[in-house]
């Protein structure tokens, strides 16, 4: 019964160090120069639990800051789409997320945002990476100064790419896919 | 008690894990290019906590490596003061850590440091940051290569900031601070 | 017994955490520019275990990443030397690790990398890091794209030090020595 006792303070004090790991990797490592590349593996399995789940599966990338001390931003992707694209073609979003450093950065977020599905045909010169971008319209709720309680909606495109040409193409190697996000942080000032 | 001892071989593995996470952690992801953001949360209820104690609390930041490979620092901060600072400012230090790689820097540490405690007005035209900055003085005790089991004092400023000007300015919001730290690169030279 | 059972359910969430820590900590954090750095601590003990050992002690680096979303490679040290170098000189070896995002680049490797054993005299003046440089050889067969099941030979140097340069020389202090690598990332294409 002293054995528990001992064990269970240990356990107690792991789970502080575990919180207090997971919040400086947050804060310090998960930091890019506005490149975040989103590995999915497991892909095939992920779209087939997708199209047998009636509410539409959504995966969620780790968290990233835009630069150090920077915006805080996920990426979603719903490998049976999602909206307009439910079925046919498979989902992207950003996301604007509750950031350690909102109060000394600018809002609305106004940089600019490009995603790309990697081609993974094994011939650089065949590779057709698909790409879209944006400029996030000030006046978008999605790019305002995310509040502590609600969550912004993401922003992107319910048709990023027809499941028929991710089938077709060499998007997915090794049942794997790349999301690569880039956000421009040259207008980005830095606190 | 088989499952007893069972989990406390887990247990103490995962000491083991989190001890190596750690240490990862601190070597590969607490680098800096000289500028490290410090942000204090629960701001008000620390300088209560402060005034209330006899012994004049110290909070410390993560510490954090200037360059990669380069000199390890933490930072100091009093909510009531130290020293010459106690009951009417608040204090701000730097102080040189022990680091993995002291054996193969330049001692004594020489390089140019500021503070700043940055302001969160929500109109950046009317942000007053308070800065002071220095440049160590090779024969000052606090910036000689750290020895194993003595630490070196830290360096700064007792009276960084009246409690007056704390509370009337726009430097606390949402109950938080930033503290800003930069340290000069220039003339750093990595091994 | 109940106690027991809730601690069971902790430890094992924990487990998944550590677990996941481990994982985002890899693909962010072990991102270099090209520069590693590692130092091996109690140093002469390990080469005490090397000599009276039969198999001879190879030490391994923590694995680090070349580049954002580059290659991901490791380093082998012999303290007591292996195959042409055994018992009189210390090993030194990189290998090419099954890294995240294989798929992405080009191959085989092809980047220059150096290796030096750093000089910790106290007089930079009087350093002298042992150096050895490469470019890999496109045929050979540790520069392949890895495979899941098989691990890649590393390339080095058998003979990397004499063990009587070593003793005599600076190289070793506070029982500690630091392996700096280098791979030049100058025509390196990042995904």
């Amino acid at each position: 019964k002293q054995h528990l006792l001992l064990m269970k303070q240990l356990v107690l004090k792991q789970e502080q160090q575990i919180s207090s790991l997971a919040r400086q990797l947050q804060q310090t490592c998960c930091i890019t120069d506005g490149t975040f590349i989103w590995k999915i593996t497991n892909f095939n399995s992920k779209l087939s639990e997708a199209k047998s789940s009636n509410k539409g599966l959504e995966l969620k990338s780790d968290s990233f800051y835009a630069g150090a001390y920077g915006y805080k931003l996920g990426v979603s992707l719903f490998p049976n789409g999602n909206g307009t694209g439910e079925g046919s073609h498979l989902s992207l979003y950003i996301r604007v997320l509750p950031g350690e450093f909102d109060s000394l950065l600018e809002w609305p977020f106004h940089l600019p945002i490009s995603f790309q599905l990697l081609d993974q045909c094994s011939d650089p010169d065949k590779q057709v990476h698909l790409k879209e971008s944006f400029v996030p319209n000030p006046t978008w709720k999605h790019f305002q100064k995310p509040l502590k309680d609600t969550e912004r909606a993401g922003f992107g495109y319910s048709r990023f790419v027809s499941q028929e040409t991710l089938k077709n193409g060499t998007y997915i190697k090794d049942d794997a896919i790349f999301i690569k996000i880039k956000v421009d942080l040259a207008s980005f000032v830095q606190p």
